[in-house]
């Protein structure tokens, strides 16, 4: 055996200090204006690890200002109306593209839309999954709600509900939660909800962890298993790659609009109360929940961090991370037939064949 | 049933569509330089998704410029040894801090180090684990190598052989993995090899990798497990994360001496070669593979596609992100005891628990 032992030690890390030579700090410039590493300006080719079709959908993007934020209610109405219209768009392409039909129905005073694929596979026959759909809490209403739900019924052969949940600014926290809640327990009576996903986008995400984490707490029969894709869950804290990435999603920033409609939703309602931002609420007994992201995706740090409370809390806790991918694109590669778009289909049925009952 | 037409589509993906109005593009001067999407200069302050255990890590941080990239052997020798010893210092810091013994074998005319932990965790009792160095396959070569096994052989209490392989300039490709094989070879002499994982970070990752590929191809029984922390697993391309989280990294950049070192160890040989890059295996039949990265990673790119790859190809392989962490530093948290060092020692422990026999 032998033994070393040492007078002085300058490393905080073996492996980093093998790699680089410290240098003195060069922008001293840069931090009288904000604290923290320096960064600069570049040009981010597409990425050298995706396919030629993702690679298209990247070259034509172009990561745009956002719109004026709305300072009334019937800015925010008017604006929320323009969004709900282009993304009505969105949906009708999909219909076309994949032959889905929907009905519109009524639960428990809840307008929801049930999409159904041309194709129903076997395994998912006798159940249907709970959508709740994403953008920013404020946007996708109507039928423009269907968007996502569309992509999952098609992709894995399901049949899905979407919730058309109450939205702001004339309808702030909890209203959006207390829909999908009125609506699950109405799901519930006709399904095994071990049977039943959950699932949702962005504000998606948020709204089916901070609707299962109640369901919880009220002692309600919790869904089979969470898809929580990209999910906002932090509406108190700017987590890092809000930051890091900005520049590279066409989500833009969250200064301006996204930071309006979360200040429109939480409507006073401090904004780490666990039911705004399910990272900060205790997260045991949770259902099996998958999350994917992007290495482009400006809530790439929510949603890792989401991973790690959920594992830490013992939760059956997936994470994908595509390369290359801004915020959603796994959905968006649907529109150019992209690999990756096939590959999460892929994810989706093998975790939700593991953990439905 | 209600089915709507559309006459005119001008969405690529309904649900950004929602959350950003497109722009004119603003950055034709910066694409006249590099072909991508504009990143404008900003500063990154320490996340907000951090332990304060690694917020100071990141406080103290220094991005700094590489070293000059040699240009003879002569140099890279000079180079070689001088970041050796600077690894060194934190290897005995580990000891020192952990009470971690090792010993130097001779193992089929290689150089290992037996690392044995204060305290062995009935679990591993009768198995070890082989660890493959990092350092761009040029670095930490002799008792620097030992850094990350001392962290495993404490974190998991588990008895570990690090190989010390042949390393560029004077010994380029294949040399290090023909090291690592042989040593293998010996270790499942006196060992079920499905009780063995093999890990490693950076290169190391890239090594353990293309190890295994090699043991597969040979019909070699193959290790129960991997780690792959954050390997580099394209030496051909550039990876998106090596650009868009420049200057967040300690590593530096790929240009310069990281690049150096590719082109020493690979030493004319086609860097697609899967036995130099990974990514550009067949991946079928490999083991189960657990891979740990950070948001703030030059190699987190690298790493979700190898996560992808693997996944895509069968192989039972889980990922972990954490937010806030550039290259390794779920090891460089060691030294200032963060709650993530001992979270990635949970799902290390909890990985092996469930994949070796």
């Amino acid at each position: 055996m032998k033994r070393r032992s040492v007078l002085k030690v300058v490393l905080t890390s073996a492996l980093i200090a093998a790699l680089s030579v410290p240098a003195v700090a060069t922008a001293d410039s840069a931090k009288t204006v904000i604290e923290g590493l320096p960064m600069a300006a570049r040009a981010a080719p597409v990425p050298a690890g995706v396919s030629p079709e993702l690679a298209g959908l990247i070259e034509s993007r172009q990561v745009g200002t956002h719109a004026e934020t709305p300072s009334s209610t019937k800015q925010w109405l008017a604006l929320q109306a323009e969004f709900d219209a282009a993304s009505l768009q969105g949906v009708a392409r999909l219909l076309e593209m994949t032959g889905a039909q929907f009905a519109i129905e009524n639960v428990a005073g809840v307008t929801t839309y049930r999409v159904t694929p041309t194709t129903i596979d076997p395994r998912w026959a006798d159940t249907v999954f709970v959508h709740v759909h994403g953008g920013a809490f404020v946007f996708n209403g109507g039928e423009a709600a269907m968007a996502e739900a569309i992509w999952m019924a098609h992709g894995l052969g399901v049949e899905v509900v979407s919730v058309d949940y109450r939205r702001p600014p004339l309808h702030p926290f909890p209203a959006a939660t207390d829909d999908v809640i009125a609506v699950w327990q109405q799901v519930i009576k006709d399904h095994d909800p071990a049977k039943v996903a959950m699932f949702g986008t962005s504000a998606g995400g948020n709204l089916a962890l901070s609707t299962v984490l109640q369901l919880r707490d009220m002692g309600t029969p919790l869904p089979g298993a969470i898809m929580a894709g990209t999910p906002a869950v932090d509406l108190a804290q700017t987590s890092d790659s809000w930051i890091t990435l900005q520049g590279l999603d066409p989500l833009g920033a969250r200064e301006g609009v996204i930071e309006g409609t979360f200040d429109i939703y939480a409507d006073g309602t401090d904004r780490t109360d666990p039911r705004l931002s399910p990272i900060y609420a205790n997260l045991g007994n949770m259902p099996p929940t998958v999350l994917l992201t992007g290495t482009r995706d400006l809530l790439l740090s929510d949603t890792v961090r989401m991973h790690r409370a959920l594992r830490a809390a013992g939760v059956a806790a997936d994470l994908h991370v595509y390369d290359g991918q801004s915020h959603g694109d796994y959905m968006a590669g649907f529109f150019v037939n992209a690999p990756e778009t096939h590959d999460a289909w892929r994810e989706l049925n093998t975790f939700f064949d593991l953990h439905l009952e």
